[in-house]
């Protein structure tokens, strides 16, 4: 292992990076997620106390956090325990996570005042995960990666306009509509918020990050292009030097996958709603589509996913036959050209009341079967 | 107009029914799904002093808000006033609709016991449905469809396993792929109320039915065509010989439609994450390789949909723009012989807050376009 400048490890044989890159893993990589959290009893206990923004701030907890699941399943991926909305809230924006509703933002964002009233992005403000980031990189192994985090901006704006969780997403998709000069200066102004938190954990050493678009699948396909495709796309490209690679991923999105891995990825989360050979077959139509200039090659991008949070709840045998048939679907995209690598994850975060010692044993089965050849 | 015995109008001129058929319509036909609803002051002030279920059970209310909307936009269909939960609540399970919640189940059925203890259903139950039903069509005018309800076997299950609306639906998945036998037997019990009240509303003259699966897009594709499929297809079949056009929508199921449409419908709604034209590729692309001996013409279906319910908060501009776009999309679908006909709706129903001028406004620019030839 070499420490870099930047602090980034150079990890020759972590399986979630070689799937990433198109090499054979030495084994199927797997992470979960959401895998750190409510399913815990260890994160319950440590989580009694404190809110959630806090613990994303206080870097012993935010590590403590983290490593938990690693230490418990075995996985081969870290992800940075963190919110969406970290960034807002360490710029200064004045929101809160409720309890049983999720954030609530006390000034919501509406006007072109407003927006220019949203605070810039300074690095000092996310030292405290910039030094949470180092001492968990202090405890991994030099096979298990660990990915950054950041909410996408159509996701910030969402929040931002409807002041918390919504399930229609109505006034941000009005003001989209009826004001697209407005919309473009309010996710212009996210932008950096996002690609500074981003840069930030690229320096402190991350080795892969995910770009998380909570509500992406709300959208058409044509208002994600020209609304919301730009700016996510401007965001992964200011992180494209740093070389680690770039995880996109949203719920609902099967109609959005080509836009999304469109927008600048190495890795296309896709949810569980669809095979991931047909995934893969429709990343792949849509960037030639896109740039026909492009070989198959240029053209297939690394799956992540796609079980069914809720099969967690059916038992093992259950569970088995999904992996089974998950893998065996990846392995065809990979077969056919359409992929470069599999990550194996659910296809979407792990449900609260999910027994953990489930999560274990789904990583030791995944981890079991031979990984395909390359 | 003729009555027949079963009080079904004949209707020569019903937009709604044109366009079901494939024949021209003389103007394009728009309902909105859930236009019977809290849009509308005439309802907030019916329903002020009397809860959801009570007024689905009296034939004057039932009457009164079905009619409501059909007075004030000049919509070519009404849609029974009614509730997913009816059939159950009227065959006497324990149920209630909780403000701000939905239905809640007392006794949520998870056991063999449980399942076996669910009642069957007798026609006198909805006879104060059957007597609202005569109301309206005694004040519908020739060219306006009533269009008969009920929610599908998997949405109704949900509920009944879960107790109440969910997230996740981890309970009823973890039922399906750990006990289908179990499964089965439960979706077995289902399907007779469904059919039962769909039957009943038909004797009473409806002229349409839509089947509501409001869960169905959380489920795989894989998971839909083996556990529900069936059951769905079932109570379709069952009431194939009425004649009447039967509409199959759920939401979130783009990867649905084809197994949807396979189902047993003359119509498919289609909610607004996709353009109508793809998706009428994909019904009719499905529905050729589930039974190849189909002609083009036999694989295509009309289309319902699909305005993103937001978009009524937009602005009368920006409605526009995409009833033109959604009308570009079915008429090319109905070109490429990939539907057969179309009928303006939501991709969701009517959002609570909506303007109902908004909404009237838009049902005047969707009149105000000329047909397709067909």
């Amino acid at each position: 292992m070499i420490r870099r400048m930047t602090n980034r490890r150079v990890l020759t044989d972590a399986p979630l990076l070689d799937a990433a890159a198109g090499r054979t893993p030495s084994r199927r990589p797997v992470w979960f997620m959401r895998q750190a959290g409510r399913s815990l009893p260890e994160y319950r206990e440590i989580r009694a106390n404190i809110g959630m923004l806090e613990s994303c701030f206080r870097p012993d907890l935010l590590a403590e956090i983290t490593m938990q699941p690693v230490r418990r399943h075995d996985v081969d991926a870290a992800i940075l325990f963190s919110d969406i909305v970290v960034p807002l809230k360490a710029a200064g924006v004045d929101l809160d996570i409720v309890p049983g509703r999720g954030p609530v933002v006390a000034h919501p964002v509406r006007t072109a005042a407003d927006i220019d009233a949203l605070p810039g992005f300074d690095p000092d403000q996310v030292a405290a995960v910039v030094e949470g980031i180092g001492a968990i990189l202090g405890e991994l192994t030099d096979r298990q990666a660990l990915i950054g985090f950041a909410g996408a901006p159509f996701t910030l704006a969402s929040y931002l306009i409807e002041g918390g969780p919504s399930r229609n997403h109505e006034r941000t998709k009005a003001l989209m509509h009826s004001e697209p000069a407005l919309w473009d200066r309010l996710m212009s102004r996210i932008d950096p918020l996002i690609t500074g938190f981003l840069r930030a954990q690229i320096d402190a050493g991350v080795d892969a990050v995910q770009l998380f678009d909570s509500w992406a699948g709300f959208l058409t396909e044509r208002d994600y292009r020209r609304h919301v495709l730009p700016h996510s796309a401007r965001i992964l490209g200011a992180i494209a030097d740093a070389g680690v690679p770039r995880i996109h991923f949203g719920v609902g999105t099967g109609e959005l996958l080509g836009a999304m891995a469109a927008a600048g990825t190495e890795v296309v989360g896709v949810d569980w709603r669809m095979p991931l050979d047909i995934a893969a077959r429709r990343i792949s139509a849509a960037l030639q589509d896109d740039d026909p200039a492009d070989g198959r090659g240029d053209s297939a991008r690394a799956l992540q996913g796609n079980l069914d949070p809720a099969i967690l709840f059916a038992g093992e045998s259950a569970v088995q036959a999904e992996v089974r048939r998950i893998l065996a679907e990846a392995d065809r995209a990979i077969d056919r050209g359409d992929a470069r690598g599999h990550i194996f994850n659910l296809g979407h975060g792990v449900l609260p009341d999910t027994d953990a010692d489930a999560i274990t044993r789904t990583v030791d089965f995944v981890h079991a079967q031979p990984p395909a050849p390359r």
